[in-house]
């Protein structure tokens, strides 16, 4: 927040770019940005991000290439960044540093001692210190939050809302351990927690139970809850499902998907709501405790 | 406690029944039972008890047929009896029900309405107002459970040391929630936590993790850290290592398992250090917060 142009805030004029993670999600938050008037200029991470951000004004840097990343914000008047999509923790012996890197070398490699919420959270700060502000996603693009309530045609029912406060608080206890944005809650039961697998790698661990007859319920059960851990910086790794969350979801016979709101991004909001309407699931916004406003 | 046999306590004359749930420790139990003079009985259950328990004097029951175990139990004027081995949950509905367990439905039922916990506790309760006093595996074969300290020729760093405290407070936190007798933990991150898939599961995820590429550690990374959640009836479903976890713990490249002492049980312990050892990861009991006496 205390960058050189800190001060501009979140104003239209300030010159975005977004640092783009793996899959489809740094394309939407690009599409919104784009159509509120504030045309991006796309990072892509070489061999994890989608080519399709070459759609847009772009340049391609290699996990590492610090000193290269930082010139092209320059280079491009950046005033604020969002960092969007699925991003592997890289080894600190992996990375490719440039001389950019080795001038920061002590504050990053500060980062990499921490979890992952330390990590992002150190990378964040040393984009600050460059005078670039780090903003949410869901700050450039407040349309893709999950509202409060049911987001598809189904609502969840009173044991479904029961599963739901349970995972809300083994979330918030998980949470001082820098660990778990998933759970599955099943009738009072927790059938799975995320770790470092993620939440599509979780889900399909409940449809596989399932299908081993480890995992035995009549009919579907469970409910996937989603909320970011308590402290998080929601601008950064803030939790995100979409149509695969939702397809896995199906795979896995839940009842349905409940997510907080205002906390976790949709990717593709009216397909998810289709897919679960069609499958029967629900889907919905919780309010989880610590909400802020 | 309070069954019409309870007066008898642990000693040698009491009969001693074993419920056998899957893989080989119902036998490692029945062995050392043996060996200290209390030749057991054992109850198989159909479709999940080896079938060398056979060895032993022996019964085979269905799930639910509760008629029959307890005809059983009293035929051979059982007093005390001993639950152990992997049990798949089963379904309420799937129980194959005998005249027994239909007198006894209402507990049945209520038991099922609960977590694993609740429902092992609801069936030891089942059983003792039968008179029939139900006592852990460690109270019958001691000589299984985990000690303090190093099991095998290495001992943890002082960074596994902080890693084993951090997994223990994890681990009492989940506890709460009825979920989570192991997590792995590497240098400060949360790489998996257990909830119904087990242990085994668990670590494999870990191992596949590392092949893919999403956790990348140079070299040996985490710890296996598992203990009993708090406050939960010793005397049921006891956390337990063996060789399988061990052999899991090295294709996952952890450096090795760290467990509650005298709180968890170790099968085939040689076998363990053995392994271990060859392959450069430790075992080791640490003493865990709250742990009785």
């Amino acid at each position: 927040m205390s960058g050189a142009n800190g001060g501009l805030g979140a104003n239209a004029l300030a010159r975005l770019a977004i640092l783009c993670g793996a899959g489809a999600f740094p394309l939407e938050v690009a599409s919104e940005a784009r159509r509120v008037g504030r045309e991006p200029f796309l990072i892509g991470v070489v061999g994890a991000t989608d080519t399709a951000i070459e759609a847009y004004p772009h340049v391609w840097v290699r996990m590492g290439e610090v000193g290269k990343l930082f010139a092209a914000l320059k280079a491009q008047a950046i005033a604020e960044l969002v960092i969007i999509g699925a991003m592997t923790r890289p080894e600190f012996a992996d990375l490719r540093l440039d001389w950019g890197a080795v001038k920061r070398a002590a504050g990053i490699a500060q980062a990499f001692r921490r979890g992952d919420n330390g990590l992002l959270a150190g990378i964040a700060a040393i984009i600050e210190r460059e005078g670039v502000r780090v903003v949410g996603a869901h700050e450039v693009a407040p349309r893709l939050l999950a509202p409060v309530g049911k987001i598809g045609g189904r609502a969840p029912s009173t044991e479904d809302e029961s599963d739901i406060a349970f995972a809300g608080g083994l979330l918030g206890a998980l949470s001082t351990f820098d660990a778990g944005q998933g759970v599955i809650v099943a009738s009072g039961r927790v059938v799975a927690i995320e770790a470092a697998e993620g939440t599509d790698a979780m889900v399909a661990r409940a449809a596989e139970m399932r299908a081993s007859g480890r995992l035995r319920f009549a009919g579907p059960a469970g409910v996937l809850v989603k909320a970011p851990k308590q402290g998080q910086d929601l601008r950064l790794d803030m939790p995100a499902i979409g149509p695969k969350t939702i397809e896995g979801a199906i795979k896995a016979q839940l009842r349905g998907v409940a997510i907080a709101a205002g906390r976790v991004l949709m990717l593709e909001r009216e397909l998810c709501a289709r897919e679960a309407d069609a499958a029967g699931l629900f889907v919905s916004g919780f309010a989880y405790p610590g909400l802020p406003g």
